[in-house]
């Protein structure tokens, strides 16, 4: 079945898809390079790093002893409007030839699509767990019949879409709340699948103190972690929030 | 052929694949454990447990010698409002894997892809009937051109797709019309398909009398069973509704 | 190449693939039970008879010896109200393992879809002749720009479209006009494709006289057969219409 | 790579794909009948002739010394009025079983489907010729935004697609022209694709006079010859018009 | 990996694909003809050259020891309006048997199809890299949703896709702006995959000045060089701009 990696309670891993999801314009001069988050995902010891297979096959290899991979698998611009739709443009097998320790892959429920990417998810997981790799879904439900991605039944639901389809580790969004209603809710949501390993999304840059209070309530919740990229390279020093994290996640 | 387990005459199966379908929303804190499902399967041996992929993989193995597995191979969430379309995300392999005796599908007849629901039906039966595995069809008439799903004669036709097709056990709603019309409606059915296994869906939670009764009346005309869900598990105590189901059933 | 089956002359064949076409309402209590229909086939001596792979596969096997079968690869029900489209939910391969003499699969011409259907059907086609089975097309013309399915025009291209896909009996709807005017059209039917074996589609079910003196029309044009159902099976008499038209037939 | 078939430098090829393409109405009597059409070819040494793979199948054989065959392998009717779309019901092995010299393809550039279609000739296409077998690209744009099919630079396009494909063979239409002005055209066309064989469509029956013009025409500006159907076996005297064409083609 | 072609710093391809994606109307009478192109590419000793399979597969084999190939898999012609899809209609086995460094493809980003052309380009890549073949993504975002498509930040979305989905090399188009501007841009662009290689697309023919002055700014900048068409053929006398172009970019 899947990695030991994924046997872990606690995480801490560093996204960075965000060139393809939403294009250049979230990276500043020095997160453009991948090195640097690479480097930053190697000194400060976060679980792993997700990277998209193009950025992947050209920088992971001289990192490949100092921080496990995620391969994303899968992945949209924001150019298109429609129904969302998002195709694996990587595989298993990349993922193996890199070494990764897991597959990353973005599900649409209530796309119009959703059955499609159901399928296709299906099929890598089956394909990774037999290899030998665990498997993070991205669980967004999204289209033209959700109307607030956020709304707590809506995360719900997606939480549970990942135990359903047999996701090691579920990546969910979290809604803006004051501390205490958040906290509440990451209860709510951490009942939905309890012995799923689940993740928050960073998502947006928002404010440090809020961003730390969003991952103590979630971590005192119940939450395993976050699967982070704005929030922290997106900081004025993303050294320090890093420490600020790891010190809730980890204790 | 199909698996022994196949030959019973009676059935009661526990459905447990509302996670997806329609999201957590169907559970309680109890129910939204995948071990309290697991535990009244096996412990009031019921003939079989549906469970979803996900949920498979990380719950069954420890309850392989306890209790049957049907493996729920593919699914749809309740987000989309469009033609229903329903995919395996799931393979007779990892059902081969987990040890099931059977897989499950869904067919929606009437949607605008009710085409590639039964090729890739007829795929998959071929497959298991191959690897000795059995096939359960959930037969739900669905789509712009259905008026209602449960229209005895809708219901009718559903029946007859799942012997048409194959399926080695047919779920299928029923109406809620008083004891003596649905009796009638319940001998009818029965005719359409004679030498097939023919299960009820449980369906939404109902008050207890009215389901035994539904139930009584299905056995009496010959229905072979409940493959039930809501109506055991939402109960005020699983376990009782359990045992007077089962007095109906098995007698 | 095609089965020896096929190298006959002259065919009577019965249909009952109409559980999955029309739904249960094409049938009688009797009729409703596929043993009811393999034992008429069987005793009256049928050139064949054409079920669905559920069909044949559980009643099938025990009248093996008895009656040739033709299992029919695609199918649709009618709740779906927009372009037609059929895809296989059987397998040549199934069809070996039943011992069937051929395969048979509707073709929509005219469909939105045409060109998905004649890409499965000319696969399928030659996979049965590199395995000794022969193919029976159902040949008929719909769709939105299809305004009447019986125009003698349309029929007429309908024969030409089997000849020209390959098929090895092409089955052909006849339009309901007086016996002079019909078999004028059969005339010019037999012509369109001389060396194609043509039965004709039985259609819903008609008065008994006018049937015999639609099949005697078309046989003495040189028609081949027919591919029968409910003219049969809904007859008061099964047996004796049976006999009626082996006359008209086989002289 | 290709058969030697498509090294020569002109070309007479009969075209008899018309029964599936405009249904049996382009024929007479005598021209249903496959087998005049195949001793027309085979007595007036054409170059080859084409046919669909059903009409191969059944009259090819006995005439597979006589005259080289191209196996049509994709087509439609003309009965859907969308975007059109024709994709292969035949396919290259069919073609080594019937010992043809090369397989024939439809694209409809400009069409909604353009890329299924470039793309299913294009595994064709390399099929063919690691097989020994040459390639016949019928190159019609069509569609919603082709406004007129046989505009001189719509053909131009059509001629440069058929190379840039890899057809060894590219059939193109002409427009209707007097003959000064039609030259000039061919001449054009000629130049569009140096080295590549190009052969004109018959299309509608025309007045003999007229459609000699035409190949003269076509001949002296370099273009390969003609593959016809309509203009030859529609022909009062096929065996006449078919000496007249071979005089101005081989001189 | 890729081939050791893509290990050089500055590029200098000539683009020959013009003859699918918008017909023979680029070309004048000497450059119809694809030896005039690989003549002019081979002496002057462009680092290589782009074909479609057809025009590779005859022309280029006499030429293969003296110009590098870069085989465009997939294209489409500029005849249909609608959502832009562009499927392969080449394969790297092709480029393999041609013995060319690499393979061409095209995205249109923020197409309805963007996940279709992603998922192809993802496992052309992969079997290229397997091979030993490197890969030249055309990124050119286009659809209904983009307003225009050299806007500058469509152009650095652009690249980055080309690096996140593991391009060798990364065409993109330049918006036409005066020298200062556009390398103020070509700088932003060079930053956002820092060690990726970009190539410039020529576009349409412009003013020969001012088509050195774009290739300046962008040399100047870091940009890798160009692959370029009808600036290169159009102009008056390609090879005295080929020498100007050669001084700019390897100085």
């Amino acid at each position: 079945m899947a990695n030991d990696f994924f046997l872990q309670e606690k995480f801490l891993i560093l996204a960075y898809d965000h060139g393809l999801e939403h294009g250049p314009s979230d990276f500043s001069e020095k997160t453009l390079d991948p090195n640097f988050i690479l480097e930053l995902a190697s000194s400060q010891e976060f679980s792993a790093i997700v990277l998209t297979p193009g950025v992947a096959q050209k920088y992971y290899p001289k990192f490949q002893s100092k921080i496990p991979l995620i391969l994303k698998l899968n992945g949209k611009t924001n150019l298109y409007q429609g129904e969302p739709i998002s195709l694996a443009y990587g595989s298993v097998e990349l993922a193996c030839r890199l070494q990764a320790v897991g597959v990353g892959y973005t599900l649409y429920p209530g796309s119009k699509y959703e059955s499609l990417m159901f399928k296709e998810f299906g099929e890598i997981k089956e394909k990774a767990h037999q290899k030998g790799l665990g498997v993070v879904a991205w669980v967004y439900p999204r289209g033209k019949f959700i109307r607030n991605e956020t709304d707590p039944e809506i995360i719900k639901y997606a939480v549970r879409i990942g135990l359903e389809l047999g996701a090691d580790l579920v990546k969910i969004k979290y809604p803006l709340l004051e501390a205490v209603a958040l906290k509440k809710i990451f209860e709510e949501i951490r009942k939905i699948a309890p012995e799923t390993k689940i993740v928050l999304a960073g998502g947006k840059k928002i404010k440090e103190e809020e961003f730390l209070e969003v991952i103590k309530s979630a971590i005192e919740a119940g939450i395993n972690g976050v699967l982070v990229g704005r929030n922290v390279w997106q900081a004025e020093n993303p050294y320090l929030i890093t420490q600020e994290i790891k010190k809730i996640i980890f204790g």
